[in-house]
């Protein structure tokens, strides 16, 4: 059987090189491609664990020379940069898997304000489906195009779905407090990013203003079936990986407890091969390195805590988006991913 | 001038080891003795980097020999253990600052419930000052016990206390997020302290259960005036040092801004030389190995948001117990702490 | 066809939670058991990132119980505990790999200096496979016991022998200065492993008395067919996994440079899988996670140096583990390590 | 008695603000300016840490604006551009303490072989006191210009000088293995620099060509009266500070003993202040925050092992350049500094 045929837009980074590690282990895919606008190194030279393992040098690439060698393009580029390629991909019959934010909000306006820049494909805005195989697995599979979720957002979108759809919580009364590693930063040259700036220190940052914001607003909005609003707070954590979020809500029903929730969530993913509902309270190493979530809820007071972990990196960036891969190339879902 | 005589009990770990740091920077005090059940090693061979500073060894001492030789105790002593210790060294006349827990709650009903153990010393409770100085200095000035804050309550009782006082929150529906650099679990031996247990990782623990929850609500009810309940969730971060408190509160007034709470805050702590009120967010970093405690808020939403950084081995626990220190024996407030 | 059936003894440890994760993903083989002495709990209890994973509790097993379940066993025993095991269950037709240092040495009397214990099956020693792929593939092959090597020996045998075997180094006068990450400590609760005793510092630990350095002596002088003797300073290092190896020797050969060292040891290991020699220096980061080394030398003033990096707990214990049972067992020797 | 007035060169660095939190302990200074070419902002938006303790903003000043005000002058501009300042300054009777490279080499050929510039003030060099007091002291208390030494050189200077000096050691062929924290990086925006590029992760750099190997052995050559040659290799650890430096020297003398070293050692710094002779293993955390030095050493087959920890911030940087300030000013040499 031939293998599909990968090139990767924006190689230089860390969610590419997550994703490289991933598809060197995946047996129906090859890597042919791994493009940046101004750096020809070879990509060992830029990742050095790849060293021996991966013999493709940066090269930057028009859509035709991509579309010629490629079934699907993973897309790492910067948001707007991100956008600004897809459309003559998608026409030239590419698949796309983007790992960027640009088709993740489904209006051109809610684009501009959040990320203060003219979207460069508003048309398609609207009618792309969001990567997230545990709420929108169908409309994965038949897609051409794939907005692969944002990291916070998968691990506040998971825990909190199925409590808004069962009608457990109020949904415009959410709290999300998030924890998030280094790396969900990206590999950007920032003094904010040097180790000295970030090691044995814990702060917030972006606090009422973080642009995943209304990406989660909008897809607990959607899946959820209710209108949502969420106050989200996201804090940088001195370790290279994981998210936790702990979010607080409102219980619309009188003496709900811990096992009622955890049911409510057992149910509901019940079939899904990477989250994982559990009686104790998870820890992001215990998701390190995976494409799994760990949930638990609690009951405390007059609010329901969900505690939710996973590795920003994998199940929320490049192992979410080989997820995706696999359901759009008729692929075993977790082919790679366990 | 003579020097204050001081003996550490409880000296093996790691607050007494800030303690010892701090006190011998003081020019009016001397340490003259260090206390441990069982160990009987020089203090610089439980501590390495006392080498060539403090020239004592371990002792087990009675009430006797301490009162004879110091005129103040710091107790670093697991609870309990502190309470069974204070009656007998207070009736020899000895000053108590005590570090541990024992003697922050006001009623032994509410110990033996978040503590499993019976008071030792059930009298003295509800007589027994907080030594937190910003909200009880005069107090803390003419006492001979001082029980000292836990880290986490100083860390959500400053930002917390002006708001309640002022009327501007609900004092009864605030969530507190906060999370703790590895220290604040002490020294003892276990497995969950290990460092790959710690490192690379952060969990809640402790949802609904740590037993700082009633310190932090029975202070701000007093120190606010009104009857405050907070849902308190912990979290364990891969540093040494530094608590970082994220607060949620519901304003009860209409229109607050940012500028409103930082003004309230400045002018409930314009006199207080450790307590800085900023506009940025505060990183525990910058606080770390200092007495400070930094503050600021944010409105976002239908939600008041303090986000308050302070070193917990220090303004949350030894720093905070030499402030105390220096109130009862009339030392400048800022001794050895700047 | 049917899987080779595996039992870990002692799987409550670092070591054995990689092995696991390894063999999860190995095609071939079936986790059907996992001991411990004393814990009963589920495998995913102690293991949280096992959950939903293996679904198996440990239970404390007879050699008969393990013979008749197992086709091999993974020993991830402390010393001696290991040795006491091991001929019973050979005895029974499990072939075994052995993790443990109990076969690594090659005389009763070496164990007895080092280990300062009597050996428990004494009469083995000398004839038991050492089990570096690299160097002893063939009697690996056909081995029923092997003696799974320390992570430091290699990461120090690895870039010395061919050096050794070439002629080009002195072979007595070899100075070994390796970092490991807290991992090489394993799950042993003890206060030197504690987070807060090894994050943000360096240091010397066992200097002049390591266990691993007659095991460096031993093989470096069969493999590499010259007696040697080696100086070793192990430092612990503040990360959870890597070794870094720099050792610094005596040139045999005149104006020896880079090229020449890179090219011999790249003819040595031209056909290894998991060897890189490379060009640049080598950082811990570029290995974890994967069973890979990679290997540079420098010439500076009159001295050869090799740097090494490997994950103590892949190519230094449970990968090397898992390629060593590859080939007893047959299997693809890279199978569930790339 | 009037305080003496300090201006800091290059303030926006990790040197700047130690240097600025020791010197805000120290009662006979005041801390009148802070320079940077470009910034503006107050010093506390630079280092948040310094909110409400110093109230000044940086500045660009001429050689006359500086000298105007201050007595002295600490630089911390990169090599160089810390040569280009310090003459005109000089000539207005401003003291200088250089924590630049600037200074430290003898001659300008050498500077040029190293730093690969041109010195700016050539006719200097030979002629400026190193600032070790513990090798240097007279000379300080008489200069007007220090050159602060590198935060290795240090580390490796002090153990190894004694032992040249007194014979005990071959003076041309030790070798340094020397681990230090990011901090040694400084806090220029490097790729390199960067959180996850170093966090996890050991590494040597810039082997046989680090600018510190001939810092290095020109001091030990002068101090310890015999030319002396070193292979120097430094190794970056993911910490924030400390440096830890494990030498290999051949003895002179046949069958030393860990206590001959030690004596020699403990004879030669018996009335430093900083230096602390140790029997035990030195961890960088025992030095963290500290002006001392913590040294032991071991013999090893035909080696002998020194190992020295410094905090690469204090005594490898500012804490040494206030005890030369000390020295120059007749002040206690601990000022500040315990």
């Amino acid at each position: 059987m031939s293998k599909t045929r990968i090139t990767i837009l924006g190689a230089t980074g860390y969610t590419a090189l997550e994703l490289i590690k991933i598809l060197l282990r995946h047996p129906y895919v090859e890597v042919v491609g791994v493009t940046s606008r101004e750096d020809k190194r070879l990509i060992s030279q830029v990742h050095p664990s790849l060293t021996g393992l991966l013999n493709l040098a940066l090269e930057h690439l028009s859509a035709d020379e991509i579309a010629s060698r490629s079934d699907c393009v993973f897309s790492c580029l910067p948001h707007t940069a991100s956008a600004k390629s897809a459309p003559e991909l998608l026409a030239r019959g590419v698949k796309i898997i983007d790992l960027s934010a640009d088709y993740r909000l489904d209006s051109p306006e809610k684009y501009q304000l959040w990320y203060s820049e003219t979207h460069p494909d508003p048309d398609r805005l609207g009618n792309v489906v969001y990567g997230l195989p545990e709420l929108f697995r169908q409309q994965i599979i038949d897609a051409n195009l794939v907005a692969n979720p944002g990291c916070y957002p998968t691990s506040a979108i998971l825990p909190l779905t199925p409590l808004v759809k069962s009608n457990m919580i109020e949904p415009t009364d959410i709290i999300i407090d998030s924890k998030s590693g280094v790396s969900g930063r990206g590999r950007a040259v920032k003094l904010d990013s040097l180790y000295c700036e970030c090691n044995e220190s814990i702060a917030a940052y972006n606090v009422g203003s973080h642009r995943h914001t209304p990406e989660i607003e909008q897809i607990i909005s959607i899946a959820g079936g209710k209108q949502s609003t969420v106050i989200f707070t996201p804090h940088l954590t001195p370790m290279n990986r994981g998210i936790l979020t702990t979010t607080y809500s409102i219980p619309k029903i009188q003496n709900l407890t811990k096992p009622n929730i955890l049911e409510i969530l057992k149910a509901f993913y019940v079939n899904e091969p990477f989250v994982k509902i559990i009686d104790h309270l998870p820890a992001t190493k215990d998701v390190a390195g995976s494409n799994y979530v760990h949930i638990t809820a609690e009951v405390v007071g007059n609010r329901i805590i969900t505690i939710s972990a996973i590795d920003n990196m994998i199940k929320g960036a490049s192992g979410a988006a080989v997820q995706n891969f696999n359901l759009i190339f008729n692929y075993p879902e977790t082919t790679a991913l366990v």
